[in-house]
C-alpha cells in the first residue's frame, strides 16, 4: 500500500509544482529559465533583496516581453488579453484530453467514488487512464483560473492510485471487499494530501465516502493518511515544509458575543449550499437533457473567457482561489503590507510584532471590502455554472473561498464596529479600548467552514480538518457552532448535500445509510412481480432443457434467476446468475458432447431420470449460488433496508414458508424509498 | 441529551474536587475551612506568598496538628501511620458501600458497556444505584492511593447518565437500539470529560467501546463530547480553566534520530501490556475458582495497606498518579524548581524562559532515576494486582504512569548522553553543543502512549487523544511510531487486549468484530441439532395443545421456538418468544373463558377446523414472528458470523428448500469460532 502513498504524493508534489508554474505562466516568464514560477524565479535571482520578493527582473510581464512596457493601458490590456488566451488554451485542451481519452476523468469523481463503494462497479472509473488524464487536466483546469478546486479530484486520484497498486496483488484483486477497504482508505489519504490533514482525511473517508468502513479500515487509512501527509512534507518541492493547506496562528481567543456573527456565518453558509445544490443541479438537468449537453468544449470555452475577462481586474479574482483564502485567513501582523492590512496606526505607538490592538480600517481596507463584495458575487455566480462541466472540477476551494469572503467581510465590520464602539452595551464586556478584540481572519476560517459545510453537509470531518488546519483546540466552537447552524439551514431546505444530489441526478443505484426508513411497509408491498405482473421467471432444479433456459436469457434482462424445486411447490434451492448460466451454456455446447438444445439442465446433485433416448443432461449445480438471501414476505421494509445496507446486497429473495414468491432489487427499494418519500419513483433513472 | 452531558460534568466536577481534598487529607488538614484541599487552603490564606504557594501557616500535617511537631522521626512516623490510616479507611468504605449497594459499580466497566454495546442486557448494570454507588466509590479508591484511575469508571458513569437520562423519554426507553446509541455516545462524552480530548472521546467510543456505530451517532458523539469538554471547562472548580488533563507545550522538534528510542519504548509498552494482561487474568481466574474470591474486603484492605506502606517514602508514588504522570510529561522550564529539573546551569549564561540548552543532570536528577526506577518497579506489581478487586478502578491512567517513568528515564539517559558524547555519529548531525535538542518529556508522552496501547490495543483514538493533549500535529510520528510498534508485539504474544480479555474471562457473550473468520466451515456444521441429537423443539401451527406447550416450556430453557406448518413438513413459518409464549397461555387461562389443558393453540390467521365437542382453540398469531431470520444449511459461516455481526443477531434459523433443518445461536457461533482457533470451546462459559 505504502507505493500508491508514495503515487499519490508524488502527483500530488507534481500537481502543486505544475500549476503554479502555468497559473503565473498566464502573467508572465522567467528570463532565466521559462519553467520558473514567478516564486521561484525571483528567489533564485540573485538581485532581489528580502522586501521587494515579487519584483525581480528576470521575471518579466507579457507586456514587458513583448512590447518593453510595464506601465500603462495598452500593456494592461495587452496583460489582460494574454491572461485570456492562456486560460482559454488550458481549459481547450483540458475539455479536449478529457472528451477523447477518459470521460470519466471529469467532475469531482467523489458522487461515483460513493457509489462504487456502496457496491456498484463502474469499469474502468478508476483506471489508469483516469488516473493519468485527470492529473493532467486537473493541472489545466486549475490554472486556467476557473472556478474550481483540485481537493476532490486528489480524492479521485488517490483512489485510481489506491485501485492500481491493489491490482498488481491477488489479495485484493480478487476480492472486491477489500479492495474497496483500500479504496476508503486511499479517499482518506487524498484528503490529507489536499489539506494536510490526516485525522480530518479518515473522519471524511468516514463520514462522506465510504459505505462500509470496519475498524480495520480506520486503522489503514489514519496510517495511510498520515504517511501521505507526512511524506508529502518531506518531498515538498516549496521548500516551505508547510503541512497544511492554510496554516494559521492567531493570538487571541473568542468571546462569547462572538458567537452571534458566527452563527449568522452559519446560515449565510447553509443558505448558499441550498441555492448551488438547487441552481447547479437545475443547470445540471438542463444540461443533460438539452442541447446544452451536446457542446461540452464549447461550454468549457465561453465559462473559461467570462471568468478571465470579469476575473483580471479584480485582484481578488485573479490570484489563485487557494492565495485568496490564505490572504483571507490570515491576521493582520506588524509585517503585512497587503491591501487588507491597512489599517491607520497609532503613531505614537511602538509596533509590537503580535498582539496589535484594534485599529482603524484605512482606504485599503474599505477599497478591499468593494472588491471583495463583488468578487463574492463572481464567485457565487460563477461555480454554479463552472462544477458539473466536463472537466476535472473540485468544490472544497470555491465554497471556501465563497464564506472566507463573506466571513471576512463580516469580520472587518465587526472589527471597526468594535473600535468605533467601544462603549455599545454589546462590546463593553470584552472589547476594552487598545485591546486586540477581533480577528477578522478567524471570521474568515469560520465562514469558509460554513460554507462548505453547506454544500457539503459535512459537520465531524469539516471541523476536524478546520481545526487542524489552525491545530488549536481554542477555535472548534466557533467552527462547530457555523457548521451546526449551516447544516440545520441547509437541511431545513433538502437533505440532500451535493455529492447525493449528483448522485441522484446521475442515477447511480445509491442506498444511502443516512436516510431513516420508518414507514410500515412490508417486503410483500416491494417485492416483484406485484399483483397482476406475469408470474417471477424461474429456474426448476431438473426439468428445463438447454433451450428452454436460452429462449428465458434471450427474453430477460436480469442479472440471475432463482432456482426451484419444480413450478408447483415453488421451493427455492438457490440462485443462478445470468452470466454464469451463459458461459456454463457456451462451455458445454462448444466442449461436451452430447449436450444439444433438448438437453436437460439438472441442479440437484443426482441427474434426474431420464428416458433411455433423451439426450446427455447438462449439470450445473457447480454454479449455484445455494445460499440465496431470501426474507419472508412478512418482514418489514424497515428490516430490509438495513439489510441491504449493511450486507450490501443487490437483491433478495421473498419467501413465505419456504415457497418463493418474489424478488426485491436494489433499484426496487430506491424506487419503493422514493415512493414513500412521496418523489415520483420514475425519476429515479438507472444508467 | 443535554441533561445527561450536565449531569456527567457535574459529577466530574464534584468526583475532581473530592478526590483533591480527600487525597490531601491523607496528609493534613486546612484549620481555616477543613473542606478545603491544601491548594486551595494555601490560595485562600493572605500570608502566603507566590514562591511558596505549598507552604502556609493554616495547612496543617497531622503532625504537626496532633502532636505539634512538623519536622523529625517521630512526626514522619506519625504522618506516615495517618496516611496509611486514611487509605485504609477509604478503601474499607469503597468496598463496603460496592458489596452492600452495588455489586455493578466494580472494576472499569468497560469491558460490560462493550457486551452491552454488543446487544446483550445485563440489568441493572447501568442503573441509579451504580450510578450513585460508583461516584462516592471512585472518589474513595482514588484517594485511597491506589494505584488506579478515574478515567475508565468516568465512561461507565456517563453511560449511567446517560441510560438514566434516555430512560426518561419514551423515544428511547422503547427502543433497544436508539439506547444503545445514546450509549455510544456518552462513552464517548466520558473520555472527552476524562481527558479534555472530545475528538479523542469520539474515537475511543468508536474504536474501542461501540459495536455498531452509525453516522448519526458519530455525529452525536461528537457533539456530545465536544458540549462535555467545554461545559466542564466552564464549570471548571479549578479555575485554571485547562481543557486537557495533562497539557503540555514542548518547544523544540524531534529529530529522526530520536525514532530509535520511541521505538524502543514502544517495544517496552508492547511488553509490558502483554505482561500486565496474562498476569492479571491469571491472577483474576483464581481469584474467582480459588477461595481468595470470597473475601474481597479483606483483599482490597491488604493491598490498600501494602500499596500505602511501600508508597509512602517515595515522592513519586506518594502524590497522586495523575500529579505524577503531569510532572513527567513537563519540560524543564526556567522557573522550574522540581527535583526532575535539578540540572547544572552554566552560570555564565543568562537564563532565557523558554529554549534551554541540554545540561548537565544535578544530584536531583540522579536522585529522582532512582526513586522512578523504584517507582516503575512499584507500580508494575501493584497495578497487576489491583485491576479486578471488587472497586472501580480504571487503568488508563496506571499504564500512563508506567509508560511515562519509563519513557522519562529513558529521555534523561538521551539528553544525558548527547551533551556529554556530542561528537558520537548518531548526535553529531542533529545535536549541536549548546543546543536543546532532547526533550524527556515527550519521551515520558511516548512512553504513556505505547504502554497504554500495549494494555488495551487501542490505536488511532491513542494517538489522537494524545495528540489533542500536545495540541500540535508535530508529534504525531513519534507517537504513532510507538502505538504502532506497542500493539505489534503485544499482538504477538496474543490478541486479546485488556478489555476483550476480561470479557472472555467473565463469559460474555461478545462477538468481536475485530476477529476474521476465514474458514470455509458452513451452517450445517454448526447448527444444533447436532447428528444423533433428539431433534428440534418446534410449535406445529395448529395441532398441540397448551398442555403440549407447557410441557415443552418446563422441559427446555430456550428463548423461543420456532413454529413450522406440521411435524411431516417442517415448513417454517416463524419464531415464538418463550417469554411471549409464558405470558401469552398465563394471560388466557385466566381471562379467556373456555382455554383448558386440551385447547388447541393456533398460529395460523384462521383456527383449524376442530370436532364439535372440543374445547376452545387459543389464537396466538399477534405473539408469533413471521419474518425470523433464516439462512440456507450451505451458508457458509463467514457469511454467518458476517450477518450476526452487522445485524446484532442473537439466533437464526437454517433452513433447506424451505424445510426447517436447526438453528444457531449466538453462543454456538462464539463457540464454533473458539474451535477454529484451536481452543476448547467448553471454555467459553456463559454466566
Amino acid at each position: 500500500m505504502l507505493e500508491s502513498i508514495l503515487c499519490l504524493c508524488t502527483l500530488a508534489g507534481v500537481i502543486d509544482l505544475a500549476v503554479d508554474w502555468m497559473t503565473d505562466l498566464k502573467e508572465g516568464v522567467c528570463l532565466s529559465a521559462f519553467w520558473y514560477s514567478h516564486e521561484q524565479c525571483c528567489w533564485t535571482s540573485n538581485e532581489t533583496t528580502f522586501e521587494d520578493r515579487d519584483k525581480c527582473p528576470l521575471w518579466q510581464k507579457w507586456s514587458e516581453l513583448l512590447v518593453n512596457q510595464s506601465e500603462g493601458a495598452s500593456a494592461y490590456i495587452l496583460n489582460y488579453l494574454m491572461y485570456i488566451l492562456w486560460a482559454l488554451l488550458f481549459a481547450f485542451l483540458a475539455v479536449s484530453l478529457v472528451r477523447v481519452f477518459a470521460p470519466y476523468a471529469c467532475g469531482s469523481g467523489i458522487p461515483e467514488i460513493k457509489t462504487i463503494l456502496s457496491g456498484f462497479i463502474i469499469r474502468g472509473y478508476l483506471g489508469k487512464w483516469t488516473l493519468l488524464i485527470k492529473t493532467v487536466t486537473l493541472v489545466l483546469v486549475v490554472s486556467s483560473g476557473l472556478s474550481l478546486g483540485k481537493e476532490g479530484p486528489l480524492v479521485h486520484v488517490a483512489c485510481c492510485c489506491g485501485n492500481f497498486f491493489s491490482s498488481l496483488f491477488s489479495k485484493y484483486s480478487k476480492n472486491e471487499g477489500k479492495r474497496r477497504e483500500v479504496l476508503s482508505a486511499a479517499a482518506a489519504a487524498g484528503v490529507s494530501v489536499a489539506f494536510g490533514a490526516p485525522i480530518g482525511g479518515v473522519l471524511f473517508s468516514l463520514e462522506e465516502v465510504s459505505y462500509y468502513f470496519p475498524l480495520k479500515t480506520l486503522w489503514r487509512s489514519f496510517f495511510a493518511a498520515l504517511v501521505a501527509a507526512f511524506t508529502l512534507r518531506s518531498i515538498n518541492p516549496f521548500g516551505n515544509s508547510r503541512l497544511v493547506l492554510f496554516y494559521v496562528e492567531y493570538h487571541t481567543p473568542w468571546y462569547m458575543a462572538e458567537l452571534f456573527p458566527f452563527i449568522l456565518l452559519g446560515v449565510f453558509g447553509g443558505l448558499w449550499g441550498t441555492l448551488f445544490i438547487r441552481c447547479n443541479i437545475a443547470w445540471c438537468r438542463r444540461r443533460k437533457t438539452t442541447r446544452l449537453g451536446k457542446y461540452p468544449v464549447l461550454e468549457v470555452i465561453v465559462v473559461t473567457a467570462i471568468t478571465a475577462i470579469i476575473a483580471y481586474p479584480n485582484p481578488y479574482t485573479r490570484q489563485s482561489t487557494s492565495e485568496l483564502i490564505s490572504e483571507l485567513f490570515n491576521d493582520c501582523g506588524a509585517l503585512e503590507s497587503s491591501q487588507l492590512c491597512d489599517y491607520i496606526n497609532d503613531p505614537n505607538m511602538t509596533r509590537p510584532v503580535d498582539d496589535i490592538p484594534d485599529r482603524p480600517a484605512g482606504v485599503g481596507v474599505y477599497t478591499a471590502m468593494w472588491q471583495l463584495a463583488l468578487a463574492l458575487i463572481f464567485k457565487i455566480v460563477v461555480t454554479i455554472f463552472t462544477f458539473g462541466m466536463k472537466i476535472p472540477s473540485g468544490l472544497f476551494i470555491p465554497s471556501m473561498a465563497v464564506g472566507a469572503i463573506a466571513g471576512r467581510m463580516v469580520g472587518i465590520g465587526v472589527e471597526q464596529l468594535a473600535y468605533h464602539h467601544h462603549d455599545w452595551i454589546i462590546f463593553r464586556n470584552w472589547c476594552r479600548p487598545g485591546a486586540d478584540c477581533v480577528t477578522p481572519g478567524l471570521y474568515a476560517m469560520v465562514g469558509a467552514a460554513a460554507c462548505l459545510g453547506g454544500v457539503t453537509r459535512m459537520t465531524v470531518s469539516l471541523v476536524v480538518i478546520m481545526f487542524e488546519l489552525t491545530g488549536g483546540l481554542e477555535y472548534i466552537v466557533p467552527l462547530m457552532a457555523a457548521a451546526v447552524t449551516s447544516k440545520w439551514v441547509a437541511d431545513a431546505f433538502g437533505k440532500e448535500g451535493i455529492y447525493e444530489a449528483h448522485i441522484h441526478l446521475n442515477g447511480y443505484p445509491f442506498l444511502d445509510v443516512k436516510d431513516e426508513f420508518t414507514h410500515r411497509t412490508l417486503a410483500t408491498d416491494v417485492m416483484r412481480p406485484r399483483r397482476g405482473e406475469p408470474p417471477l421467471s424461474v429456474l426448476t432444479q431438473d426439468s428445463m432443457t438447454v433451450e428452454d433456459v436460452e429462449t428465458l436469457i434471450k427474453e430477460t434482462d436480469y442479472n440471475g434467476f432463482p432456482v426451484v424445486v419444480s413450478r408447483d411447490s415453488e421451493r427455492l434451492i438457490g440462485f443462478a446468475q445470468r452470466r454464469e448460466l451463459i458461459l456454463a451454456i457456451k462451455n458445454a455446447r462448444q466442449r461436451q458432447e452430447g449436450i444439444v438444445s433438448n438437453s436437460i439442465m439438472y441442479f440437484t446433485e443426482e441427474p434426474p431420470e431420464l428416458p433411455a433416448n433423451s439426450p446427455h443432461p447438462l449439470k450445473l449445480r457447480r454454479i449455484l449460488n445455494l445460499s440465496p438471501f431470501t426474507v419472508t414476505d412478512h418482514t418489514p421494509m424497515e428490516t430490509v433496508v438495513d439489510i441491504f445496507r449493511k450486507l450490501g446486497l443487490r437483491q433478495c429473495l421473498v419467501t413465505r414458508s419456504g415457497r418463493l414468491l418474489g424478488i426485491i432489487t436494489k433499484k426496487d427499494v430506491l424506487r419503493h424509498m422514493a415512493q414513500m418519500a412521496n418523489q415520483d419513483p420514475e425519476s429515479i433513472m438507472f444508467n
